[in-house]
């Protein structure tokens, strides 16, 4: 590392000659390779841009210049660079660096993203907030090919084409999005146009991989040069739009990249710069299958393996569930943005291909989508996380709840999901999902309940939403096998104070009283219906006069506990209730466990307060 | 009327001849006219869309095949010949006819619309059931050039020529949207290629126009050819997505109409025809002013004239109190999704022709551009609807709220908003914003209060959302004139019972205490604040031992008094306190007063509240 341990801000890059970034090119990806070894991360996506953001470094002076990357996952490159080479070992780690851009972390990030397609906007506002102040500098957004499946990219095009500031779009074409690329404007995007400059980059790309001593790697090239060759790319697209299309360009030359973003910096209008990158480059594993090393957690640096899987996760039996029924049902079919692996869909696309439908990254269709193939008599499962189902609110009001449509909303990666942080944390669904009229919503204690929740789904003709959490849970509990009725399960009885836990919460109020059992003996509910609530056991709490503590794993505004309160008020209640989840923040990075004790949500807690509900029944 | 009585299923218009299907065209017309000139509603696009609903009619068999209309607002005709002429007149009024399509109103409709850019969506989930199904009929979207702007079109359009589907996409291009044509594709669209077809177009726009003796219209007629002219179509822009173009046809001549629907049913691949009609059309007032015959209250026949507009709405007052503030502060710019009108913002427009962004219907673009403009320095505010801000919901909680950045909300047709029913209710904006870390919400209790609120959101360094109702009020409260500090105000003294009011729900309290003040004494508070909560009046509240009543115009769930209810949970309140607001369903159309009483929020229904809360009090 004699390069990367000299820089130690992004003007200490404008020194050196292209060899030299060259070799800081490769120092760069040894270290992502150590560190994400070690912290989990996005690294297939990272090692494509390295050459890419080194180029965009040295040519723009983001002292000045702005740039917003899409998703943002692909941003550690930057991160290492600019100020935060030195925390780059703490990343995703509780307290330590982000996987995503934060503009608390550093003067040098413009704008927080996680979700998207929503870069072109953000940066069009840059653009227009630096026109309007008679500023001059580069506004940049650098958009992955995936991304521009969603809608928003095109509403912010549109509205570019239209006023025509000066910006720059990077699209980074790395052929593939999370699992899949999909839609007519991805085959659109595959059509590199055949010429010099085209037939130059195929070259090089040929060149670079040959080079590799491994059939493999060639084998993937040749796929790579087929997709190119076999279709070709229309510029008219953007230009139809107003907008000057550059490109292709070898997104992992850095040469090439100095060459044309040295011509456009100075160019007064709205660019797209087509680069082609090749996720993964540079290591083996990653290069060879991408869409493991899209988001990994620790791995061997040697072997590429992960530590493997322990335990059955929710997303597991989601998928082996969903395929049972839709063995037994012709009806059933499934839905996905780009998420085919991440939600557990994959056995079901290669059983039933023809009832798998993944849109892109395109939630608002999706969901809309969902509620025509219902209103057609299909019974569509949309199977998405928690955080990303907020791009489609509206379209589940209106489109679905408001007609009352039998749409299932699988929503994986509920509650806190630890590394990703902010933007990802799936703490607000119960509160977005509450406010909806028509629609049931449900949860898990345990991942072999599932079953029985999706069977009943299936089995309703409304609306009906199951949330459940990333990963699994380590307690044995005895799972619900049938539902016949929206009443709530008595998990544990007890005497005078009851738990009303919801999810993955009951397993931790199933731990506490493990801990207090001895002088504490509190009635443990998992309450799988939030909505409706078990109504006949709200009364029964408000005739026994029990004290309450609810347990979820969501932002508390709007969600289950207030309406637990709301609906005991009704009822004339007037003992003590205490409503625990997450406060009216947004909550950082870090393991999930860690997070739970940071928002008293962590067994301790959760037995500080039995302890308190039973004095007050004393007093 | 002597075809129009005779039609009673739309099988009776197959029979007729094509100068009996014009004839009936004049008479829907003639019907149209005088119906909403009573009932109000949407005019100019349902006079565009006669021959076009007809043709449809004609051609396709609505006992199988299936139509979806984006918005809906068009749809009157097809409503007047499917199954619901004798009941048009009872339109948008109370338990009548809805002015949208609704599944619950007739088998005829498919899917219900009333928010923008979705039908392709729903058509295409509609045509993949088909498909699974072994059924063979035709689906078809009905959608404005307007509507093309939304992002969903485009996801949409996507999957669709990935998929390739059998379906029909109906470009209805009348050349505006609801304010005013926005963006790149726009262009393209207005871009009608000069080939044979289109010049057979072009003379028959011509003469339709000029046999008119008006020299009006034939100025208008010319604007509108102008406009042709000087722009190109590519159809390549949907062959390019794998869908089949034609057009542009005349979408005001059912001959034309004929021969193309006719060859075209029976293709087996998703099709775009284009075409072209005059918003308008056949009634001389709407044609030569389109934009204020879109959605219009009772006018006069003979003039056009609407019973004058009485009293300062808070649309005006938010217009006007913009640009006084942004005469004083250059940072100020305001952002609209085509609602320029709507919103208030025209003498804005005019005044600061630079820093309005009118984006086309786009939510989601529209708020990640004020996130954009905010984060480089400026002070966006984004004047929108209520019900139509649902659309950007993960952008404001993703790209404002986690960034805490100083973006103004100005949430117009807050609360019930009549007519427009379920689809257009404003009721859900507390509930969706309340559970939105860092931003503020406030509501001013009468039309002269939006003054304070408004400076006080620009002053701030946090999101703010200012939610105020459609029209006006009626008693003369004292408007606050500057606010100083988070605190609700007492608006009027009283004893043991405190009601705790938002927005417009102040008059409706002090109009209860008013008729009740001999017997009954209430405090009457005005919570400006809905966000954050006034705590030390709260504690207030406990101390003191009130009974207390929550009023606000929206939706119970995760609203305002469900929050109060919570602090006071946590500050040991031990008193009564009933919370009124709406249930848990969609609200149907009918003027503002009817659902009031209907959802008891009206005067009468708060005094049995108060009574109520008396008589505990006794107890």
């Amino acid at each position: 590392m004699q390069l990367l341990d000299k820089i130690n801000n992004p003007s200490d890059i404008k020194d050196l000659s292209l060899s030299e970034l060259n070799q800081l090119a490769a120092e760069i990806r040894e270290f992502l390779i150590n560190n994400i070894s070690k912290t989990g991360g996005h690294l297939a996506s990272n090692l494509g841009v390295v050459e890419l953001t080194i180029a965009l470094l040295y040519n723009f002076d983001f002292t000045k210049d702005k740039i917003v990357f899409d998703v943002g996952h692909q941003s550690y490159v930057y991160k290492i660079l600019t100020d935060r080479k030195d925390k780059f070992n703490t990343l995703r780690q509780y307290k330590g660096l982000s996987g995503f851009p934060k503009r608390e972390e550093s003067s040098f990030d413009f704008f927080d993203t996680g979700h998207s397609s929503n870069s072109i906007s953000a940066s069009l506002g840059m653009a227009r907030a630096r026109d309007l102040k008679g500023e001059d500098y580069n506004v940049i957004s650098v958009i992955g090919d995936g991304a521009l499946t969603g809608g928003m990219v095109y509403e912010a095009l549109n509205d570019l084409g239209f006023n025509h500031s000066k910006m720059l779009i990077i699209l980074n074409d790395n052929e593939m999005s999370i699992s899949l690329n999909v839609g007519g404007l991805q085959k659109c995007l595959n059509k590199v146009r055949l010429t010099p400059s085209y037939n130059k980059l195929k070259e090089k790309v040929h060149y670079k991989l040959d080079r590799k001593n491994s059939n493999k790697l060639v084998n993937i090239a040749r796929k790579i040069k087929n997709s190119f060759k076999s279709l070709f790319f229309t510029p008219i697209f953007f230009e139809d739009l107003g907008i000057r299309y550059i490109g292709p360009v070898d997104g992992n030359n850095i040469k090439d990249l100095n060459k044309i973003l040295r011509k456009i910096k100075n160019l007064n209008e709205p660019i797209v710069l087509h680069v082609v990158t090749t996720k993964g480059l540079g290591y083996l594993p990653a290069l060879q299958n991408p869409n493991r090393f899209h988001a990994i957690s620790k791995f061997d640096i040697k072997t590429g393996n992960i530590s493997s899987k322990s335990s059955l996760t929710y997303s597991d039996v989601f998928g082996s569930s969903l395929v049972s029924l839709a063995k037994k049902d012709k009806r059933i079919v499934a839905i996905t943005a780009s998420m085919i692996t991440g939600t557990g869909l994959s056995e079901f696309s290669e059983i039933f291909p023809n009832r798998i439908f993944d849109v892109g990254i395109t939630e608002e269709h999706a969901v809309t989508l969902a509620g025509g193939m219902s209103a057609n008599g299909l019974k569509p499962v949309f199977a998405v996380y928690s955080t990303f189902l907020q791009r489609g609110f509206d379209q589940l009001l209106m489109d679905v709840c408001l007609q009352n449509l039998p749409v299932v909303f699988a929503i994986d990666r509920s509650g806190l999901v630890g590394n990703d942080g902010k933007t990802h944390q799936g703490v607000f669904d119960l509160s977005y999902l509450n406010m909806m009229p028509n629609i049931e919503i449900l949860a898990p204690k345990c991942v072999q309940e599932l079953d029985a929740l999706l069977e009943y789904a299936f089995s309703k003709n409304n609306p009906v939403a199951i949330r459940y959490p990333r990963g699994s849970n380590t307690l044995k509990l005895e799972p619900i096998k049938k539902i016949k009725s929206s009443k709530w399960e008595n998990v544990s009885d007890g005497d005078t104070v009851v738990i009303l836990a919801t999810g993955k919460m009951v397993e931790l109020a199933c731990l506490a009283k493990e801990k207090i059992f001895k002088k504490y003996n509190p009635i443990i509910i998992n309450a799988l219906f939030i909505k409706p609530l078990d109504r006949e056991y709200l009364k029964k709490i408000v005739k026994q006069n029990y004290n309450v503590l609810t347990l979820e794993d969501n932002n508390i505004i709007g969600g289950f506990g207030q309406q637990v309160l709301y609906e005991l008020n009704n009822l004339g209640f007037r003992q003590k209730i205490k409503i625990l989840g997450y406060q009216d923040k947004f909550i950082d990075h870090g393991t999930v466990d860690e997070l739970l004790v940071q928002e008293h949500l962590d067994i301790d807690s959760i037995i500080l307060e039995i302890k308190k509900l039973y004095r007050k029944k004393e007093n």
